[in-house]
């Protein structure tokens, strides 16, 4: 068996914890702009939209736009869908960003910097170049590169998006470890010869909403967290 | 004037020190394979090979190809000059990838720490992604994104490269700082619109060959080195 020589990581739910970071910002939009808004609604429809709009950019029913742009298509939506439609542009902007300054897993970090002594590590998130790079140093996730679908205009789960990383990586698959907390991830990764490390994250939608944890196929790895994956990586 | 958001790099001769670490490999290189090869002669044929042949490839006289395998082209062509041609694969292959070990000027990387604190910092080298993700993790250059022309299969001075950093990044042409040591570079850059920092580099080719250093235009910044950039730009 191959040496795993990079690892790659889902973002959103995976390495940040998008919903808690939505919900502690959102109590300050709510002050700033007079609003009474619910933040982890917002959150869970804001991030349910998330999948059924890459189906159907992916299906070619909708033009490819980067990530950014859905966020914010997504957030005018519901924001209107409550009625309110007299924020300014720049501030829809600002409440858009919040997905560049989400706030990582405790483990994320201290983790990230144990696993990149022996690997090159690198998002593989469904996040355009510029929301990685900003959301990087905001949270002082130490990537040694960044690989955005962007770069081919795409999104997970293409199969295309993971044979790009492996190319610009210059790595065989077997040689790349995909780690994720979502199956679908993995699967896409895995149907391609890449290696998988399955991440459980409970608390992802909430402590009320746990989600069915348990694997649908056998992993590489299965780890409670990144430092338990730095543990079983011997790093 | 917009404030400068992102600093792009020249990589080779204004980050790393090219012929240095190839003159200082090459006698490991001699040793370890039975050579007797003056690689300070092998470093500027090796180098001298490289504006020619980007120039066919951007003229469309040669089918484009990473960086990788246009030094690697290189090297067997100069080592068969020289009548060598009993090196195995593998050994044509880690002497090819001294171009991923090369050694950075001595105030390159604390001048970066200083710069990427106000600053996103990024190479934009011709080199291949995982050309420059290895040169970083060897040499402890601590880019916050890797951007290559690779990811559109190109190389500077083609427009289209500089254009795609300012996409990937979300930033105008007038928020970003090109810096290199080479005019061709930030012309082709000012011509765009982005603010140019040139950094003398006069020993790049050799203490024997000091190039001429006069600036052919006028330059946002004109610098000593990385810690006199960050002098300049109060980091």
């Amino acid at each position: 068996m191959a040496d795993i020589k990079a690892l790659l990581f889902d973002v959103f739910g995976t390495v940040v914890d998008y919903r808690s970071t939505i919900i502690r910002e959102g109590h300050q939009f709510n002050k700033e702009f007079a609003l009474d808004l619910d933040w982890a609604d917002i959150a869970d429809r804001w991030r349910g939209r998330y999948h059924p709009v890459l189906k159907k950019v992916l299906d070619g029913e909708k033009e490819w736009k980067k990530l950014d742009n859905l966020h914010y298509e997504a957030l005018k939506e519901i924001l209107e869908e409550e009625g309110i439609t007299r924020l300014s542009e720049e501030t829809l902007q600002y409440i858009n960003t919040v997905w560049h300054r989400l706030h990582p897993w405790g483990d994320a970090v201290p983790g990230l910097y144990r696993l990149k002594q022996k690997h090159i590590i690198s998002p593989l998130s469904n996040g355009n170049v510029s929301l990685l790079v900003n959301m990087a140093r905001h949270a002082g996730l130490p990537w040694d590169v960044i690989l955005s679908p962007e770069m081919i205009q795409s999104y997970k789960p293409d199969p295309d998006v993971y044979k790009m990383a492996a190319r610009f990586l210059d790595l065989k698959p077997e040689e790349i470890l995909m780690t994720a907390a979502h199956q679908y991830d993995l699967q896409a990764a895995q149907d391609l010869g890449f290696r998988t490390a399955y991440v459980y994250r409970p608390l992802e939608f909430g402590a009320g909403n746990v989600p069915n944890l348990v694997p649908e196929r056998e992993y590489d790895y299965a780890a409670n967290d990144f430092i338990d994956l730095a543990d079983q990586l011997r790093c």
